[in-house]
């Protein structure tokens, strides 16, 4: 396989409801990436967008980006994964820049949630004949995830609470997050309950928003940018639906393999990782991908938020310009925003938020509750 | 690039309403497809449907299907392209393999249209700001694209309908055709006015289907099959939206662009297309295709058909096992059932409709009115 390198990013600040039209915010971070890449033309778009079918009654995104952002004739194809969309287009961008059949590619996301109501169409990533008829919605899998864990565990009410509590310190300083003002422990407790034991700060916000990055061929890749970001792996993993289907419903088996098999490809160890960006859609799932990946024992996750592990300062820093839940999770650009973000940290320019010189990250997507799940590891060196 | 080859090829009967449910349909050509390569496990599996969030209130199909077929943990992901999707999800497998990011691939289309409305859906092909609004559907736009082609270039009323003939035609021996019924010119100028001056037998019909592929790498092809079928080049080209935004809305760009890429790619010229599968959704589209490609001079490509030039006994065959015609479009299984045929008729396996001796095949793919077009060209060689 080629070596993949990332020449340029583009996002536009995470908002409750964008007055731009799904088109211009998909077509502004294609051509921010671009400018930031300094090309001026690319060989193929790849778009990720879960709910404009619902949402705007619009299919057939990508050919619509590439017309809006003038990238007449372009290769131009919609990949998704539910939730995970971002971090599928960002693969099928990352084949096709490894297999050779092209050189310049955009990974694209976009999602405008606002005006709508998400929730049902969100819950099209649930198994439509037997998890949706009997009630089942992502928010009420992460529930059941949730009650199952804190029960099982025997975990304090508040110990996953820390986790809303570093998104939120890290968004502080992002200028591209919805929520920047902090929060506390005891500010999450007394948030509304939301779907049991879920309360309103174990959540990631209802948003619009839109990122992208432009992929090239790691030997060209020096002649765009003096700090590319490498794709050392990639991996798509899934798992069954229900959780009654699966060996260990705590046990994320899709997180555990697709990063097993990205950081092989990528040839390194989980003791390598600076950081790691998480898909943190709800705290207890932030909480069972760092168990699932081994960053901690099997119970023990919410311990690395509890003790401020997972703090920038701490040993394996998530969320570092504040995740889903601080940031906001417009569902099909998100894992764009995490790239982006990724980026930033591995090239030194995370302004307030830098952490001391990482080398190597880990990010992971989530398609549903742990259905499809993909892992992406990147490098500066 | 790493060279594909296709090792094995599953399909059911196209009908008008299916009893098995989406899952099982998609999941059962996985496993007929993979029984025919005579492999137990595959790396990736990319799928395509264009309607079932709409119809079954169904995503995330591609994780779906991996478990139905009991592939567990297998990367999956859902490729789109609106009524190109089938050749979206051939596309992207075909990058996974020659990327050398996977070695067995399964693409599959599933499509369950019955039971539900499909028109509105298939809109969302469009654009839903500046076409949905003014009353475009699909149907509307490929009577638009036949009104301008009749007149622009004084084609008599019936000088389309030997398209159709064609097609059913060649459908009589395909067991897995919707239509095997025979049909006359006469038969098609009675038909119902569907959409002026669409006719209903001018249309391909909705209907339930499900086809799939596994591909591999060529150099290990040998040992799963002893007639493999080589994908010697594949491209996605796209162009405006609306028909009014297009320099020359009679000339299909995209189909053009895709064209000339994948051929390039293959090393072949258009002389050496032995047969040429056609997205005949509408008869205007295979009309319009021929000429795009190069198979007709602008204006010329209704001859082909009246003149039967694109029968298999023609210069160029199109529709060789029904096209989408008569033996149906289940939008997301289009082009796996297309390049089924292709496969079928490049391994001498085309029965009663074998062309003599074929070596090389182009097949297209349309996503919307002409929006995105997708190239692939086959050989045996």
């Amino acid at each position: 396989m080629r070596p993949v390198s990332i020449i340029g990013i583009g996002q536009v600040p995470v908002q409750k409801e964008q007055s731009q039209s799904l088109r211009r915010l998909g077509a502004s971070v294609v051509r921010q990436a671009m400018l930031n890449a300094g090309v001026d033309r690319v060989d193929a778009l790849y778009a990720a967008n879960m709910l404009g079918s619902e949402l705007q009654g619009q299919k057939q995104i990508a050919a619509l980006l590439a017309d809006e952002a003038g990238l007449p004739g372009i290769e131009a194809l919609h990949v998704g994964a539910a939730t995970a969309a971002g971090a599928a287009a960002l693969r099928t961008a990352y084949l096709a820049v490894a297999s050779g059949a092209a050189d310049l590619v955009v990974a694209v996301g976009v999602e405008k949630m606002s005006g709508g109501v998400a929730a049902p169409a969100l819950a099209k990533a649930l198994d439509a004949e037997q998890e949706v008829p009997v009630g089942d919605t992502l928010i009420s899998k992460n529930a059941e995830l949730m009650r199952r864990y804190m029960t099982t565990y025997n975990v304090p009410e508040d110990g996953l609470a820390h986790f809303a509590v570093n998104a939120h310190r890290n968004a502080r300083h992002n200028l591209h997050a919805l929520y920047r003002q902090q929060t506390s422990v005891e500010q999450v407790m007394a948030s509304r309950l939301i779907h049991h034991p879920i309360r309103l700060f174990d959540c990631s916000p209802i948003c619009d928003g839109a990122a992208a990055v432009v992929l090239a061929p790691r030997d060209q890749a020096h002649t765009f940018t003096d700090r590319p970001v490498h794709l050392l792996g990639a991996s798509v993993a899934t798992d069954r639906f229900r959780l009654a289907d699966r060996d260990q419903p705590l046990l994320l088996a899709a997180a555990r393999l697709s990063a097993q098999r990205a950081l092989a490809q990528a040839g390194v160890t989980l003791a390598d990782i600076d950081f790691y960006e998480v898909h943190d859609a709800f705290s207890i799932m932030a909480c069972l991908l760092l168990e699932a990946v081994g960053f901690a024992q099997t119970g023990e996750g919410w311990r690395l938020a509890a003790e401020q592990r997972i703090y920038r300062e701490g040993e394996i820093p998530i969320a570092t310009m504040g995740g889903l839940k601080a940031r906001g999770h417009p569902i099909g650009a998100t894992a764009l925003y995490q790239t982006c973000e990724i980026v930033l940290q591995l090239t030194g320019r995370a302004g307030q938020n830098q952490l001391p010189e990482p080398e190597i990250a880990l990010m992971h997507s989530v398609g549903g509750a742990g259905t499809t799940i993909v892992a992406h590891v990147f490098g500066n060196q």
